[in-house]
């Protein structure tokens, strides 16, 4: 199964808004196949290892009494290719892995139902965590509608994001702003607030290292102040989101491959709840935040904040612009509260990873429930 | 020498003003030895473990063609006990493998030379760093004529130490406080600033585990504001640093077991050179900081912040207040930098060391040169 979540590691920044999968098949304690899933529209995992197999000189008969590990409980419905169950007992192996159960209401255990009819042994869930780590915007898209937030975070020791004046460029190094744009390219969505549109200009893409798909990049910008010469109006996607309503700047930004959502508005700012509806209509997973102290606080006071990738930089700023604006407390008992999940140094930096662990062990126990 | 280490460390709170030592001796491939230094005035590690021998049936015959591990060069002269060169040197052992030299003036190479002139086998240095981590503050001192000194800061992801209303009880929870009693046990002095004891009014002792030997608790107290009934005058020793004259409240604190320093006033606040001298003429090692952002930023603007020692709450407080304060950067050429030393956690808390490396460089090219 650990070779299994490596093959779904490798398409990390590729299957989106599909989940990652990997598959390995094994045979008298070998293993002789193994596939990950391709772009959208593309062969599953399942279907990519029984073709390696078949590459590699196996015939159907020769893959009875082999072992199936796949990261993902197989799809049991038609959307855009066949189901992989029908493929896997076609094949009649002896037994199935699973890592999770699928949430998604159309497969949710009637993948493994199939395969039980079939006569086909199947066991899950193994390295359930693991898995749940590798496709998180999918799991929470699937069981409860809404995409996985994180908030990249580049600060000093004492929290700031940028001097009095402004400048935040750079408080981190290189090596990680380009760990940073790999969290983007898995992302399904960049999304930033106006304020970092008009300080700092920004691009927002993948483009440290090569890379099969760019992410969407929204801006939410309640009154529409976007300049039509932004950086990032490339070419390629741009959302927008505003409760301004101006059909001739719209017009000219849909020349730029931009969209614009027109949503309410609500105590001054847009209504965030309209926002990730649309999210849930568009198949977005996961969203990388990439903002300033006004969105960051605005998600953190919603609970929209599901786990924060902080770069530290060893730095002592002192005065400066913090990270997050919360109303002012009276005491320590509710302060937002995250769960550690990793630490590691980048270049001089250090990236602190920090998840909403609640909502952690809701998809943990979704994904692991008995069928 | 990874044994001699541990042996060190296993004393760590318990030598000061001496470093920590370890010594191993070594016959035919077998550990047949061990011993660490005791407290000030007790035997030095080499001949703890000399005696270890004796007492498993070792002759002084037997110990011929042994190896000597030790993590710091023996000692050469005369001090409270007799040098551990000569204890070594009349048992004859084939070799003597140390970590460092000692930069100790009175050492400084001389204990090497008696070993080689004596007809022993000397190697140096071996895991030097290992070995200055365990006595940095007194390689400082013997290199330097200064401490080493370290800030302990509790504080949330966003680098807030208290709320808007001062509390800050607790930031970080009780595995991460006791945590930070065993800096305090390891150090010479715990270092704080009057604001603090009129805030919280700390005890700043050990506590939650016996200790056998309790650190000074120093405060810089300018305007000499310390009440006479804080919680620190618990009979154990207490230093004030002050530049204002009250011979009747130095008496009653006197009673106390405090001892009132007059310093010179430097820019309205205390000359922390006159204090960082008296540091070096009453053998002070290593100093753990406990304060709030005054005397913090002053150590930092003064260039005396050798080591951070950050325990950081999974929280976001948002506003309330900061460690530092430092004067407003126009850019971010010239901000305070560290170096990462390790990051673990403790409870739900983050322990974060960052240090000086320059400072620490520095060192470590003293105690590695050639002799």
């Amino acid at each position: 199964m650990q070779q299994a979540l490596s093959l779904a590691e490798s398409v990390l920044t590729l299957t989106d808004p599909n989940p990652r999968v990997g598959c390995v098949i094994v045979k008298d304690d070998q293993m002789i196949a193994q596939g990950a899933t391709q772009k959208v529209g593309g062969p599953h995992a399942e279907v990519m290892a029984i073709r390696d197999a078949k590459t590699k000189g196996f015939t159907e008969a020769s893959l009875q009494n082999t072992t199936f590990y796949v990261t993902l409980e197989p799809c049991s419905h038609y959307g855009r290719t066949p189901p992989c169950v029908e493929a896997i007992i076609q094949l009649r192996p002896k037994r199935v892995v699973i890592a999770t159960l699928d949430p998604n209401p159309l497969v949710a255990g009637k993948g493994i139902q199939r395969l039980i009819e079939a006569g086909i042994e199947v066991s899950y869930p193994l390295m359930e965590e693991e898995a749940l780590a590798l496709n998180v915007g999918f799991m929470a898209r699937m069981a409860e509608g809404k995409p996985w937030v994180w908030s990249k975070i580049a600060c000093s020791l004492d929290g700031k994001i940028a001097l009095e004046n402004g400048v935040s460029q750079w408080i981190t190094e290189e090596p990680a702003r380009v760990d940073g744009q790999y969290w983007r390219a898995r992302s399904s969505l960049v999304l930033t607030g106006i304020g970092t549109i008009l300080k700092d200009n920004p691009l927002l893409n993948v483009r440290s290292f090569p890379t099969e798909r760019q992410p969407i990049r929204a801006v939410i910008d309640g009154q529409f102040l976007i300049p039509e010469d932004a950086a990032l109006f490339n070419g390629d996607p741009v959302w927008i989101f505003t409760y301004q309503s101006n059909p001739e700047k719209v017009a000219r930004l849909q020349a730029k491959n931009a969209k614009v959502f027109n949503v309410p508005e609500k105590n001054s700012y847009v209504d965030l709840v309209a926002i990730w509806q649309i999210f849930q209509t568009e198949h977005i997973n996961e969203i990388h935040v990439e903002a300033g102290v006004g969105l960051n606080s605005a998600l953190l006071r919603a609970g929209l904040m599901d786990e924060l990738l902080i770069y530290m930089a060893p730095k002592l700023i002192g005065s400066g612009k913090g990270s997050f604006s919360l109303p002012v407390l009276e005491s320590l008992d509710n302060v937002p509260t995250f769960e550690w999940v990793e630490q590691q140094q980048i270049g001089n930096d250090m990236r602190l990873r920090l998840r909403n662990s609640k909502r952690w062990v809701a998809l943990l126990s979704q994904i692991n429930r008995k069928i």
